[in-house]
């Protein structure tokens, strides 16, 4: 999955789904509704967001992930995109996760910052408790001492929950990392593990991006991961 | 403030509140909804609870705090509440603090178990974004690696937040220390380091309590504590 | 106790260990040997300084303590001070504290930075190993994810070792702090949380300090603090 | 890097260093001085572990690293061993550090369970302070809230690392897993995050090992990890 971090226009989305789609990715990711730590910060298109994705969607022909954030937009956006994206914030957001269950859209469950695994895969159950199965876990990093990256990716966390779980397991590297030249390491790890695929962030012009510009891959970048993806893929017996 | 976690019984919050009142408390607390890890464990008694808890209110004239979950029960919890609880999984619930925001009942803010205290303040400023300036924060432990207790109290967030911030801060140390013997301790240390109250798990027979019975003060332990928590807040310049 | 973070000059001892004493301090602190992070810092005036403690000792009539780094130099601290101390970066190092469990000088033994309480209650058991029992516990603040201080004292780690221990514990808000602002409002809920002393960095000009002036009162300051502390250590039965 | 926690005895060593050279091991490891958390546990052969690791080095032609503990047994030490390490809990013991520096055998520098990065490559300064430059680090997990392991590895310290500083640096997956089961998932990570060398736990009979059983792999599972990771270091450029 890749895609922007947040959707910033018509343009800039469907220049970024062409060329993800093209070099690989299975799902364009971009927010419309976007989270921020501060009331002040952008808080992303919205609606309009949303009317985007849904055109790259039909246009090419690629599924389509978005986040929602609260429990009255979930029937709107549940319309145009294919798979909701809870964010870590939201990974406890019990009346939300129970509102989820009763789609049968795939829920992407991202961690929260501080969540134990076992916390997480309880919050996963809130999802399965109204029988919605379609559930992928994301592992985006959590919140240590360490302080010359954002989050540090729990590598552990993988072999953890094919141990206790059936579900499957993304890692997104670009939030953790906090800077696009950290990124491929942690990406061609997360495979090695035994991830189940990637959420990376891409932009066509990082140096531009409202939000989380510097984290973002621009694609040529992308494209150079991808081919260095393929052959760890391939020596832990998948494929991408 | 002080209470049981969850409502039980009118019967049991009745009993509670009339002590805890009896005894200097100024807000009786009470769980109507209950935002638990597991969807399998118990969820509180929803609207039977606040009634209970408006019943309360009405007979002893006493203000009463209970926590929101979700934004549909706002309209629901106001009428019955005086103080309206965020919890700590919450603080970075966008979309709840922004309908809260638009309210002018006063509002407590949990900080979350892993949030910076510039978190918490930025988070506040949602709740400050439409107008709602009776706000109070609510120091209840943070994520660390220690584990003799549940959570660590971030006893130097008092000093922080009093050199940065005009808002009003309380410590709970019940969830905190998980176990009712390390709460006078800490009780104390909030007083004494500046803290303008506390919010204390009171319940008439613990060891019955269906959730979290090993961290709540029975009636004498309270007693107890709020008679060695007068003279701490005279030598700080406050009074109980 | 009190006194500056390192021994820089015989005079700035002298003033600093006198106006402490005066005001009520029962021991005097000076580094003398620094371990710093970095090789390239101030490391301490190392013999000259153990030579001014020794005088301010016989001078003034106060026993003073400072921090030993290495095996090598145990026998010459404990011919010039009362009170060794480990510091938290060696609350592990189990060679040392073997080779000081066979002094009879009281030993601090601060608590390492990720250190949980039983593992420092298990680091004073290498102390108690070889006979010697005068051992005082430190809290000097763990690492966690805050960002506004240098570390969090762990308040409840106070409760948690009289729980399980009959061991002295004091707590150090200097370091942990990281700046003076911070420093009162810990060493009060210290005090109210029952520990049995404080470490406390004072400096008579700390703006001109070679290490870590930001954290040192100044004498009207800690004269201050003092006064505020006496009512608070009456108010749970202690006395300074 | 691979071998047992602690030299048992002379046929436990050379059973697995035979095994671990002959499935690709360029280094056998094996400790003889073991800082363990309390006093009451197995401490090590000590001396005599030192001669059956000079003996492996010998009869093998296999070069061998052990843990230095203490500044008195560094020439011992030094007589027997190829490469010294420095335990997580030395790393910043910098008395320890600095008589290091005065030797030319190559140090590996364990990461300190709490330590930055940072803190870490200002520890190595103290190694490199007295002119030696033969120094690996060695990233073996850090101390958060995860209690399904022991350590989190840091899997971004690899390109951080190599981004601030061109020291070799390999991971230790056993410490930090706790548990043999997630060793391969972690080792894997490793080397497809960049890193220049893995340190593995590897016993003939783990479940009769005297100290980190669990965590050990039986010679069968060390044999499959080797095989697995082959492709892996081929696709990031390297070989085993």
């Amino acid at each position: 999955m890749a895609g922007p971090c947040a959707v910033e226009s018509e343009k800039q989305l469907m220049e970024t789904a062409k060329a993800v789609k093209e070099l690989g990715a299975a799902v364009v990711r971009g927010g419309a509704f976007k989270p921020r730590t501060s009331p002040f910060s952008f808080q992303g298109l919205e609606r309009d967001a949303l009317k985007m994705l849904a055109k790259v969607k039909s246009d090419l022909g690629i599924p389509v992930i978005t986040e929602v954030v609260d429990i009255q937009n979930i029937g709107l956006i549940a319309k145009h995109a294919d798979i909701l994206q809870v964010g870590a914030r939201n990974m406890q957001n019990f009346a939300l996760l129970k509102e989820l269950s009763k789609l049968r859209h795939p829920i992407l469950l991202k961690r929260g910052l501080s969540a134990t695994v076992t916390e997480w895969l309880t919050a996963a159950d809130y999802l399965l408790a109204e029988g919605n199965r379609r559930i992928i876990l994301c592992e985006r990093g959590i919140r240590t001492f360490e302080d010359s990256i954002r989050f540090s990716v729990d590598i552990s966390s993988i072999a953890v929950v094919k141990h206790f779980s059936h579900l499957p397991i993304i890692v997104d590297p670009s939030h953790a990392a906090g800077h696009f030249a950290y990124v491929p390491s942690i990406a061609k790890a997360a495979i090695a593990a035994g991830a189940d695929g990637l959420l990376i962030e891409v932009h066509p012009n990082p140096e531009e991006a409202l939000i989380d510009g510097l984290q973002s891959l621009n694609i040529p970048n992308f494209e150079r991961l991808m081919a260095e993806l393929r052959p760890i893929a391939e020596a832990v017996g998948r494929y991408i």
